[in-house]
């Protein structure tokens, strides 16, 4: 699966946050980054549209300034986004949003500081996804990067390579599959050395269980279907 | 009661629809218009802040691209509502919205061709009125501008003109003042005639019936909520 990471930010280089997912995504081979701020400056908008209809996955990543985008995000839409564009070469592939706030996550909802979700705020960004025939999937937030630990950086980084990377479906199998696809990659790359062939056992294991965790699954939504 | 209306709009001078409602104001006395693109090319952030400061009502009015506001609009938002003006400066004040779009309100709704309200795709905006403690208006949509006849261009253009400048009360009270303020002025420009104090009748009927007209929305009140 393909993926395209459109960067939209000021100035991206300057962001830490944004420095730390282009690193993220450094070692994933089927991620591009595409930095908006960057390409404005020799924009080609045949070059662009090539690039969007060859993804699976569009995710768009940017901080959110204002309940909203910064505004290069929507000066590019209007660009990139012409009728052939929307009207049928992206039908199909999925729209991702990464977005990261100052806020904690708590205050976007009813009754709290900021009012609203960030399933709301982002409305208008589902409805393009809609408008496109695209999939939209749940948002991924990234609230107050600045105060994480580094065990929490690295539990981020993992939920954002698998939001990135990760086929769009819950089941066991397919996540079983994401860690596989992910752990030979790690090996083949030697950046884990399987010197005890741990990660081989491991890979093994979670092939073993993969017919018992699905259909314990079946069993767990059956059984709230009834 | 002071109006600033900011036109976001690439081009205005060339848009049909913001001619018209630039029009429509130019005989409102309490109402400036503060156009974004023009403003931009002498931006001065002290005299921006200094005019929003002055104003009762403050209106975004632009067209919907992609869901939302032409990214000019957030590139000023970003100049203009610094921590000083929207922590206190901006309180107690109204923000309205004008919207224009392509397409029939009606598609505006779950199910429909858009998928959600005007309502819901303007959240950011209603957030941002809430961060700087303003009473957030219902906003003012403008569908199909291009395919209106004369006479809904004249309804129009009266809505329009209670929307910027009409106090935010539904009473009869209120509806009937603004009513006899706007027959007032009308009188004092002499743009209506009154060579047969037909504007004077009115407005005596009007005066007369108010508190039988108050009174009867009481009773409705009464009624709704029992």
């Amino acid at each position: 699966m393909k993926t395209l990471v459109v960067i939209a930010h000021p100035n991206s280089h300057e962001s830490g946050l944004q420095s730390f997912l282009k690193e993220s995504c450094s070692s994933l081979e089927t991620v591009k980054i595409y930095d908006i701020q960057e390409d404005l400056k020799t924009f080609n908008l045949v070059e662009v549209q090539k690039l969007l209809k060859k993804q699976d996955r569009i995710i768009f990543q940017f901080p959110m300034y204002w309940y909203a985008a910064p505004d290069i995000l929507y000066k590019w839409l209007e660009k990139v986004l012409t009728k052939s564009l929307y009207k049928d070469s992206l039908k199909g592939k999925e729209l991702g949003i990464v977005i990261n706030m100052g806020q904690k996550l708590s205050s976007f909802q009813a009754g709290a500081s900021e009012h609203f979700t960030i399933s709301e705020l982002l409305r208008p960004f589902q409805a393009i996804a809609y408008k496109c025939q695209m999939t939209y999937l749940p948002p991924f937030s990234i609230p107050l990067f600045s105060y994480l630990n580094e065990k929490d950086k690295k539990k981020l980084l993992i939920n954002y390579q698998h939001y990135v990377t990760k086929e769009n479906d819950s089941r066991f199998l397919i996540r079983e599959n994401w860690a596989i696809e992910r752990l030979i990659e790690l090996e083949k790359k030697r950046v884990i050395k399987d010197e005890e062939n741990r990660l081989t056992s491991i890979r093994d294991a979670l092939e073993d269980n993969r017919l018992e965790l699905d259909s314990l699954l079946m069993s767990l939504e059956e059984m709230r279907d009834e």
